[in-house]
């Protein structure tokens, strides 16, 4: 990240933070410049920057303030599922609306994926190439599940440098977080248990609980603040839940980040109520805060959280490079992937090892972050500007996606259909639930940057929405 | 492979073949020398390691001739299991007995694996340093589940090469054979189903069930020609047989090998009863006869049949490529596959496409081929010579293991402690079948040529083995 990119998403943070107000002057070029040590130039790319951004205005010969129209649109309200148990079948569903979702052609907007080009491909390539060259042959059987211990070490550093200490013996390295989250799926349920999600929730934790012969409860989640611990604790006094599956991180759809203590009532309240947790932690890197925010599983006492992640959307797509802290249930895990699939590929885990040694992943986190939340910005001025009024949106403080709730005239399913015919493609809200409730929402992808059709596919989707209300 | 090397093993060929009978004399090596045309003292060579497998004796003045005694131990005859169904409880034991074998120190005896050393580590790299140097970044999007096209492709044409065509939509790459086998597993039971296997069977495949909640019925099995088709007959008359998980080529424990005849009637039998078969298929390219056996696959015309494979006994291990070809079921494989890990490993997918590519794979397999063919006459001599008398073993045609059927006083648990106390591990009968009637049986692994400590570990096992008797 430049220094000027760097200063920018400082004074953005500033400005989120609210220590500088709608309308505030911000210090001018010249005392910015004295007080961080960095050049003139700098700080004028900075605040262009901010300006381009629409989180400043200059006027001529007074400097530069904060924009007094920093509004937003407003951001939906915390869901309301009914919280009954439920069978799920959304799977065909998924398969059937996604499946357009890969074809290059189309304009990303309903992808899970990040632009696959925010990824520091020659550097991977250097050191896999290394890794291989040097691999041991006798690696291939010592270091079967749980994983490398070569790579086990680097992400047990990671979680101590985020104050989070987790023992390597809980770590087991899996094929992507998503084989992580079944396999502590099977650890604590059987066929026709209740697990608890969020609403509205990740379709491909709907599909896991639907493979598994599960059944799902759907807790109120708040777009900003995640889900509802007091809803989840009331849920848990009336069902019998098996287990938690939720992401406390960035969720998936609403982009929620749940406060510190929230996450320690959570955890707090499932150490009383000895459910575990199974805590999906895949955006946690794409903060656009100043801080890395902590996941649930720094608070876990009990060991009955299972802390699911991978480099999958932070730094290696296609590795297939995932892991669980999985606490209490570490030994079972293990034992679990070893028999699903023996161990992750060898290769895959020494390249990232290697690279991690290197030292380059926190350089690179911090470009891909400025990138994204750059691209949140842009993306949510298109909406506001181009969608049909009483339009909600949220505001998601890391990650790539955004959930939109529209006039509940729109049906979200013809949304999708018509969309497509633009060559545009997003994710219907009836993939989010159960219930499939969320019938007038769409979640968006702003994590494509480096395409151009990106705002005209906006602007297209806000007129086909605009003429289905 | 060497000149003198494949001169050998074309001579044992013959041998076992019958064309050159006990006691027979073979041709002078220089009528050979002359009709091959090869040096003379490639044919010594060839002879004198033919001398060393004890397949042919050099007589002073006369010339080579046949071992009249190639006699080796009697093979146990067919097994004979009770055929009713059985809950499988094994994992365990499985666990507990085989977590010594992944110890470097101890003599790999009762590894399920071949020594990494077998393997062309450096062409491989080379390989894949190139295919991540070019990797198209949205390859990492386009290449989910069912994986990356070229490496299909490649797979495809090696079905094509052994007569049995494969439509390449039905094939899906998976993280190794034992992730397919899993998900063919899934695809076509339900907890409480039942599943035909081979008596012994291999010990993941009975974890598997476990850990689906599936019940096992284990059907007669040969240990030269494999599973006993009217044994399966009329057990899939009389119980409710939901999937076959068999193994055509090369059994493990067994070595069995079915003709091709009897793999025709297996497929007709399942058929006409619309039973799936799970075929699990991983050792056919290590087959010491003159060609490669061909799957059941072979013979499906229902699409019922789905072929689970992988490089990882044969090529790389430690990449996880495996793939099966899956018939009518493979959208449904590809999906599950989604839904379980997204993808396989796409450096290992593009690196062993590219490696196939380079063409260099049916020499390493010629050679890897030879080398465990010489192993395995040296550890049948080595049993012959060293085990309490009345013990029989099986004569594989391919793979890596042998299975012993010991006196009946010895128990294979006793035996697998003791040897574990001389630092030699052993997988003993017991982890082979839903109900532990291989109580005096054991599997070893000659799949480590260049271990210096396999041959005495043989005999110290043998003696501890009279101590039992």
């Amino acid at each position: 990240m430049k220094r000027y990119e760097a200063l920018a998403d400082e004074v953005a943070a500033s400005i989120a933070d609210g220590q500088f107000g709608p309308g505030q002057r911000l210090p001018s070029v010249r005392d910015t410049s004295r007080s961080r040590g960095v050049s003139l130039s700098t700080v004028f790319e900075a605040y262009y920057l901010l300006e381009a951004r629409g989180l400043i205005l200059a006027r001529p010969r007074s400097g530069y303030f904060v924009s007094p129209a920093v509004t937003r649109p407003p951001e939906p309200d915390i869901s309301t599922p009914v919280g009954d148990e439920r069978a799920v079948q959304v799977s065909e569903l998924v398969f059937e609306v996604l499946g357009h979702a890969r074809n290059k052609a189309v304009v990303p907007l309903g992808s899970a994926f990040p632009s696959p080009t925010l990824f520091p491909w020659p550097a991977l390539a250097r050191a896999m190439g290394k890794a291989v060259r040097r691999l041991d042959p006798w690696r291939t059987v010592e270091d079967l599940s749980p994983g490398s211990a070569a790579l086990r070490r680097q992400i047990g550093l990671r979680y101590l440098a985020m104050g989070c200490g987790v023992d390597t013996e809980e770590l087991v390295i899996t094929n992507g977080a998503m084989e992580a989250l079944n396999l502590c799926l099977e650890a604590v349920t059987r066929p026709g248990d209740l697990v608890a999600v969020e609403s509205p929730t990740f379709y491909a934790a709907l599909q896991a609980l639907e493979r598994h012969g599960l059944r799902a409860v759907e807790i109120a989640t708040h777009p900003r603040h995640g889900v509802d611990v007091s809803a989840l604790a009331s849920v848990l006094e009336r069902h019998p839940v098996k287990a938690c599956w939720l992401m406390p991180n960035f969720q998936n759809p609403l982009g929620s980040l749940m406060p510190d203590g929230a996450k320690q009532q959570l955890v707090q309240l499932l150490a009383q109520t000895q459910v575990p947790l199974i805590e999906d932690d895949v955006y946690g890197e794409l903060y656009f805060g100043p801080h890395k925010p902590k996941p649930a599983k720094a608070w876990d006492r009990s060991g009955l959280v299972m802390h699911c992640s991978s480099f999958s959307k932070s730094l290696a797509p296609g590795y297939r490079v995932g892991w669980v802290a999985a606490g209490r249930f570490g030994k079972d895990i293990a034992r679990r992937k070893l028999m699903h699939s023996l161990a992750a590929s060898l290769p895959s885990q020494e390249g990232l090892s290697a690279y991690l040694q290197n030292g380059g992943y926190d350089r690179h986190l911090r470009q891909l972050r400025s990138t994204l939340a750059r691209h949140r910005d842009i993306v949510l001025r298109t909406i506001e500007d181009g969608f049909p009024a009483g339009t909600k949106v949220t505001q998601p403080e890391g990650g790539y996606f955004v959930w939109l709730e529209l006039p509940a005239s729109v049906d979200a399913l013809d949304l999708h259909r018509l969309a497509l015919s633009h060559g545009i493609s997003l994710a219907p809200g009836h993939l989010f639930s159960a219930d499939r409730r969320y019938s007038h929402h769409v979640r968006l992808n702003f994590g494509h940057p480096d395409n151009p059709g990106i705002e005209g596919a906006l602007r297209t989707i806000g007129q086909i929405a605009k003429a289905l209300t």
